[in-house]
């Protein structure tokens, strides 16, 4: 299913040395047959999400895991709620995450039906 | 424009001596009208966003603040993103959560796009 | 800004005299430049908003401030907003919607969060 | 799969004699890894959508429905149209539902690529 | 399953004379319980996506993929892409609509997110 | 407002370059404080909507439209309509792209609503 195109094997290929692991997860591969788009998806999701900088690597994966689940991604979940799994949360701070994502769902929703006007103060001067 | 209702004056109290400031913003006020909303959305988000706990109180904020985006409610991308700045994340922490929303977002919707199916790898045992 | 178009102005008349009110929405002047679309869309909305059936108008104006809240849509949540305060529910009534759009949003997206796996006993026989 | 934890059994033994019946669905099974969030989550559905009040039953599934199927969570639209049925809706309740929320997506979609500016009248005074 | 009432009937056989084949995908048949939902979508879907216009056919069904993957219709999805496929589109086609559905996915998210300020230059005269 | 930043000043011009005008739209100038997404993101954008590809520059905007709308952002159905107006389309097209994105809208909801089993046929072998 992998094309012979070059730039997919060196995708791959860095994709294998930079987690390092054998393991190509699917959406990758789905990718394989737009080599264009395969190249500048995973050269934004490392510069992202790999390379080290100020967030923490656990708590980018949970904004991204709240991202998706706002999205109602359903592959996206599962894939980055394993990536935080190997990042070693504890217990509680997945309930923590459950709960913030439920609750902004939540006031998000109230302050839409609402059509609550924005505070002068949260305005940026 | 605030309810005479006691419950409403006593969240509103609760409100500025939790947050030790008389500022109480539109969001709590649009709820006056309905009080065992108002008590039960506070009493929520007391225990989820303010009591201490296993995030700290920045990466909670920015957990809000993409959830916010991804469902669109204005409101709340200014108030989260106010409450984040009172917390006095770097310009670099913000300029990254904001590629991770949108890294996440493009990402969602190639998966769904493309109907990724789940890698086994994914699913918990 | 409204078409000379003769569609446009019989729809129009069609709404003021199904409303019995002078008042013609931005809504569906807006559409005036798409007489096709006005057209299909004023005919729907009659049958499924207007014409007697198995739902009662508030109900149905609930329902569709539900669904407008969750699709984010201001304008939409404005004129349904007033078009179901005109039909005389009580603030009881506006707070319980509230309530439940909010509730449904949380416990929406902790089920996509966890990926909550279906019960066979609710897929339909 | 289910906690040992008291507050789990506790929230589980409420279920079972709210709703007068053995069955506890998958969805309160998979938050019983975060009691408190458990224990807040069915406290705040007991209230909204069991505890008597001014909507009645089969209308509150209703808008629950409505908000699953805008927020596109088909766990809780598989759950709560098992529950609208419970209620005994007749065919053309459950056909006029549909046809809301299609058509309320519709109109939704419409204003906001129109971008239609909100009519003075339906600004709350 | 497929209802007896002559209207079903009658919108099936014009599905299967307009599109020249005797497939009827599951999304008419699950509207087969509701006739006049069925008849009404239909002859909507008849004008808009069939009748001959002002967009081609393939360029339609990219844009009805596009929103059904923004509005994570997994559904919708699949059908329209099969109908696209039958097109006859290159590949470069559907890679360039994935990617433009990435990127505006991006776009969009970032904008919500710093809730930036229309610029006149845009605004309708 | 705008950085000092020599990333800024470049991606500006060429900005400029590209589209033969001094305009800079509040897009590009709300993430000059973010250098490496600004530059990153207009680089996408050129390759993606710019670069001469498979699909005609209308095209490309039209389901650009589509995208914003179903995602709800104000912002890029505002500049992204106006881009597609500086294109030339006629008003049946415009209003065709209208009826495409609020039908697929209903549609797709319908389909959510109904949790309708995807077709054999539509899978791709």
């Amino acid at each position: 299913m992998v094309s012979a195109d070059p730039r997919v094997q060196s995708v791959f290929d860095d994709i294998r040395s930079t987690r390092n692991s054998d393991f190509v997860n699917n959406f990758w591969r789905a990718l394989a047959n737009q080599p264009p788009l395969l190249e500048r998806t995973w050269s934004s999701v490392k510069e992202v999400m790999i390379a080290p900088g100020t967030l923490d690597p656990l708590t980018k994966e949970l904004i991204y895991i709240a991202v998706s689940t706002a999205n109602g991604c359903s592959y996206c979940v599962h894939s980055h709620t394993a990536a935080a799994r190997a990042k070693g949360p504890s217990d509680q701070q997945l309930a923590k995450l459950l709960a913030i994502i439920g609750m902004a769902a939540e006031t998000n929703s109230l302050a839409t039906a609402l059509q609550i006007p924005i505070d002068p103060e949260f305005e940026v001067g």
